[in-house]
């Protein structure tokens, strides 16, 4: 796995190149033989993990339980929503054959006609038309409600332009699907999760997010209403982060779910769902991160203290060893996780950078000088400011270091957002303002067309409707014609 | 969710059946639209979850770490190592296609021709080549070694016989993917998980296990040696419970993975691959539940312990209530899962055959007598033997009997699996005792025509050569030719 450590390209220079070499040199991910799929490494998927089993403990406290829904959904099942289909018909892998045979002339295999289906099978690109064929056998009466199924899956959408966790054929996410007695409480479910996503984002990804609801073209196909959080990237740009979908009772009627409610009506159930995938990676990557490499947050970090011995002799390395040994079982009964790295075909000065574009967020150095005045040297890496401190209650110094490192990073991220808000008035200034990476509050008329050319002519979108904030009507800036409030507009990943 | 409570066919009635209702009416899994492919309900998915946590935390201490790679493999990677394709390519989904659009008529969807694959993509039955196609790119030196990656994933075998848990043409499972600088190092490898399934066995789901090694008829497509774990179902089949493989130079070969070594000669890098399924829940279902429902080890129980409420007034609940609050935090604190089910639609017969059949290992009742004499009613769920016993305490008493029923079910298994495997030396006596389902030890030439034979005229297959036990060597029973050890046979699923 070998690597040149430290050549990034840097932000300024190219912000879409820093990103990519940044993946690959921190070894988080890498493209595959197979177009657009990526493979996740070892570190990238710890990550991921700990993002899981955060998001896994969250769900559960709401009520949800875990499932698993087949891969493969049968071709007519898509077509049975009508928006639906036509969101997602245009980028499906389709299974037609299920076995190969050898090839005439004994070159290898290839697809044996005879086993031809009858029906062709597409890979999920999303589970509500699988998970609602499903719950129509599972929901008789309001007593079967509400059903708060989660699954994590894979799923597979075939995008023409992809980059590593941003936008891949393949990628790894959740996808909760609920049932609902009610439209009410369909709609309070729908509006929980997104909370649930924000929470996550601000607290453990130190990403600030905006919530909103998003207008009637950038919807999830099938849904009523969409609620999202959206991020800003360092370079200005959104990112929709998660999303949360009410869902009315569209998915209810195409597969014919129905209850008794309570005065003994029938009626069709209302549905939610609401996902978060690895992209969740590219943007704690794009919120953090600098020209040494990764920043990461200590809430998510694999490795959160990384500790290096600089040493002139085996004994010396010893000493320093049994020092260390201490402190580990102290960070560690913290519940801090920590790494010891006295690998000895590498130098102190290869292991800093390592770790620096790893993004650990402390860094630990003991030298012989350190061992004689039981003295540490500390490195936080979001600031990459050093000081040498006493080995006592050293352990309650990291523990709130890294409080403070996760604060300080998400302030970092909040400030640069809030300074890179902008109100506008007229579609000039916002022609002008958004090449420079802001996010532009606008009146808007509220119609798809308006939308429409906005973005033809500028790239931009409405990532939302903010929830919160100035909801002062005023005139579209495009048409002149009454707006409700301003949305967000930017350009988006 | 309604289902009739208890109907389960008896085991002796028809052990298969019993199965299918069990997995049905417990709420495990069902079938789905798709053929052969299930949907794994809540209760399922969360014995699952326990196996995944307990199995990941083991690979962990054992030095792996979790990746991710592809779901879909190019076609031509298959026929790279000849044996492997010739194991999997009959059972193959395949891929040809990206895209669907609109039929011509209005009616739904169809495959767009214009959007076919230049090669197909088959969905993985197994990772072994896209895995070391990307280890090629991992590993230059000796020092890139070992590799020891774990994936978690879905895989695909287009099984034309399929049976909840035990068969099913996708599955969920893991299957680990290492690499290494010698062969010693790779097989110690393979053993070291053989030895980690076996322990997860027999402590997790007090299923005791057998272990060998495969012949060669009964190995992995691509393997030098596959080391197994086989274990007795109560009708006296085989299950193969988990399988590790050395893969010897195989796929290094197959996919020009090479080294340079410590004396800078270039080597091709030495594999194993290792993996457990959803299976391992059908094994775990046939191998302690009885009549009345599951038997689930405390160990693996998603709900250890449920307390039900008999009252006869809403005051009495609520004293109840509160008594049970005091024992449920004292058992959470001690780590036990515990659930109080306080629902007043359900009676508490209802519950108590429901709780029976989900396998609850210890169900608490509390009556208006227990309150006035502070004692509670506690039933255990293998032997379903109930006493009514003191408060005082009864946090102690329920860990300790959790452990005593994790023991006892294990006892349960092993002593039924020791007083069903026999030894036989003559060939007529084999196929008279194959009927009675037991596993037979006996001599056997070592050739896989013998094997052959044995197989076509009596079912049985040989399940592995035991790596403890007797030794002696003796004769083949069929052929009279001579036999290095006996081995085990029987019928499997």
């Amino acid at each position: 796995m070998a690597k040149e450590l430290k050549e990034l390209t840097p932000r300024s220079v190219n912000y879409s190149q820093w990103y990519q070499d940044l993946v690959i040199k921190a070894d988080l991910a890498e493209n595959s033989a197979v177009r657009g799929c990526m493979v996740i490494k070892p570190y990238g998927y710890a990550i991921w993990e700990k993002m899981q089993r955060i998001l896994d403990d969250m769900f559960k406290e709401t009520g949800h339980v875990n499932a698993y829904f087949p891969l493969l959904i049968p071709k007519s099942f898509l077509s049975k929503e009508a928006e639906h289909v036509e969101g997602f018909a245009k980028e499906c892998a389709v299974v037609t054959h299920y076995r190969l045979k050898t090839n005439h002339d004994g070159t290898g295999v290839v697809v044996d006609p005879a086993a031809k289906l009858e029906e062709e099978l597409i890979i999920r690109p999303t589970s509500e038309t699988i998970i609602w064929n499903t719950y129509r056998n599972w929901i008789q009466s309001y007593r079967d409600l509400p059903i708060l199924c989660n699954q994590w899956a894979n799923v597979m959408r075939w995008e023409m332009r992809t980059r590593l966790f941003l936008r891949t054929a393949e990628f790894l996410w959740q996808e909760g699907h609920t049932a609902h007695a009610t439209r009410e409480e369909a709609e309070i479910e729908a509006k929980k999760m997104q909370d649930v996503y924000a929470n996550f984002a601000e607290n453990y990804m130190a990403m600030p997010v905006i919530k909103g609801v998003k207008s009637e073209s950038e919807r999830f196909a099938g849904a009523l209403d969409t609620y999202t959080i959206e991020a800003m990237m360092q370079d200005g740009k959104a990112l929709q982060a998660g999303t949360s979908h009410f869902l009315g009772q569209n998915f209810g009627k195409a597969f014919d779910v129905t209850f008794i409610d309570k005065n003994g009506k029938s009626d069709y159930a209302w549905a939610t769902s609401w996902g978060v995938s690895t992209r969740l990676i590219g943007a704690l990557i794009m919120s953090h991160s600098d020209d040494n490499g990764l920043v990461l947050p200590p809430h998510l970090a694999p490795i959160q203290v990384v500790i290096v011995p600089i040493y002139r002799s085996a004994e010396q390395l010893t000493q320093i060893s049994e020092k260390v040994a201490g402190i580990v079982a102290k960070l560690k009964a913290l519940g801090i996780s920590v790494k010891y790295d006295d690998a000895d075909n590498k130098k102190p000065g290869w292991k800093f950078a390592e770790y620096e574009l790893k993004g650990v967020p402390v860094r630990l150095a003991m030298g012989g000088r350190d061992l004689e005045n039981n003295t540490i040297e500390v490195m936080r890496r979001d600031t990459l400011e050093k000081e040498t401190i006493t080995c006592d209650g050293i352990e309650e110094y990291v523990k709130n270091l890294l409080e403070e490192i996760q604060a300080n990073i998400f302030k970092k991220a909040y400030d640069h957002r809030e300074a890179n808000i902008i109100n506008v008035d007229t579609y000039e200034e916002f022609k002008e303002k958004i090449e420079d990476g802001v996010f532009i509050m606008a009146h808007w008329d509220g119609t798809p067309e308006t939308e429409e050319l906005i973005k033809n002519e500028t790239k931009a979108t409405i990532r939302c409707i903010p929830l919160a904030g100035d909801k002062t009507p005023g005139k579209c800036m495009v048409t002149g014609k009454p707006s409700a409030c301003r949305v967000l507009f930017a350009r988006a990943y």
